[in-house]
């Protein structure tokens, strides 16, 4: 009933619709809307009709189309993301407020770092985090920490990949991997130059959930050779504490954010 | 093609799957969904799967569902939102820090103030501002603002609704809540003690865009007879500078954000 021709669902049609539009195409002609989605013109036309009906795309001066403030609404009142968000946007303006360099908070999802929030100086050269902008994991400090508290079937598979060598710095081979992770649990942080920019740093610590699995990543982002690790870790595993009994973790220590040498 | 037999389509069914969530139900069961939806539950089991097909919906444990994470992303790298919510939030980071309460920017959507960021202590009593949340136009500081820049067809359209006294501070006259209004113009912010809740006070600036028009309110909120908007109004007035800068504002002068006895 809701198929088209093509066997393509509704759903499946208007996600492609929306998914056209991006931080760099924020408003579009429908014509474009229709090449950018490979949707056939009549069949964009009509949908965009129903979503513009529906407050779901709003339209602006010369007829351009983008994405409408209910739909913003709709999913921004409800969302995963926006409950650790506002858990954690306390106490990242705390840690920005300290250490005076981009904060961010990412999440694993479908094998790269999604970042869901960030708080930077208005003009930091080192820093290419964006909010819900992704990053590889094993090209940034926060996918590493995220792999590190990761299980074990999930890092087998990740490490059976072959993975992108972005500078210098960034680290490819499997058993490489391994041990860095190891000692990233041992640490209870991870502390990478260049992984991916080469002139800039992160420093990221595990946020811990209800469950005391890892849910997310605080990390800041610091130019090369100013990472100050020893003044810095201390201040995100605070934070990272904060947010973690905001989000209903016990706060059992199993090593997790002290430095020590336990297992996980 | 997509219509069901009640005649309705496919993305307003969607939009009311969707809309059932909100920040007390972040998660259902997907017969909850239909009763919330007032889908009928065949439909609404169909929908669903099509939805955690696509991502849109997620899986929780115990087979409740959630707001996915691939909406949030569809929807946050995107919107006009978090375009305006990013050139704002630098800003408001340093009104946080110099004031010491809740900051919030909202916009105007259907009537009502629609807040799109807020920076809050993590205990604030008075503010009952949150993210995604609406609050009446006549209630805030951040509506009289934005009612004050608003078109003059606009106003005079609101004005002529009967509208809700909150408190015995709020402001339900036509006449006297134009003269209020005029007050704003000529002053560049609103101050207004318990409008909603007795025990806070809000004060609000405009925020310009590209085209000289005021596309947000940016507001403290405080304890009441804790104003201090002698010392506060200066800040606000130049974090809303900034953002309008950041917004493409050209920063013409006319009396719109030093205080004046301009027109607008």
């Amino acid at each position: 009933m809701a198929n088209s021709s093509s066997g393509e669902s509704v759903i499946r049609r208007v996600v492609r619709l929306v998914g056209a539009f991006d931080d760099s195409h924020r408003t579009m002609s429908v014509a474009a809307l229709a090449r950018r989605s490979g949707l056939p013109p009549s069949t964009t036309y009509r949908l965009v009709d129903e979503l513009l009906a529906e407050g779901l795309l709003e339209r602006e001066p010369h007829s351009e189309v983008r994405i409408g403030t209910r739909l913003w609404e709709l999913v921004s009142r409800s969302s995963r993301m926006v409950g650790l968000r506002e858990a954690a946007l306390p106490f990242m303006e705390d840690v920005q407020s300290v250490v005076q360099h981009s904060t961010t908070l990412g999440i694993l999802d479908s094998d790269e770092v999604l970042y869901i929030e960030r708080l930077g100086s208005r003009d930091s050269m080192v820093d290419i985090t964006k909010v819900a902008g992704r990053l590889p994991i094993h090209g940034t400090s926060s996918g590493l920490v995220l792999l590190a508290y990761s299980s074990a079937p999930y890092q087998d598979r990740f490490l059976a990949r072959r993975l992108e060598k972005f500078t210098d710095a960034t680290l490819t081979d499997p058993d490489e991997l391994r041990r860095h992770l190891a000692g990233i649990r041992s640490q209870g942080f991870a502390s990478m130059p260049g992984l991916i920019v080469p002139g800039s740093s992160g420093i990221a610590v595990p946020v811990f959930g209800r469950t005391n699995s890892v849910v997310a990543a605080l990390s800041v982002v610091v130019p090369r050779n100013e990472e100050n690790a020893a003044a810095r870790v201390p201040v995100l595993m605070t934070a990272a504490r904060g947010i973690s009994r905001s989000l209903g973790w016990r706060g059992e220590l199993k090593g997790a954010l002290r430095q020590s040498n336990g297992n996980f």
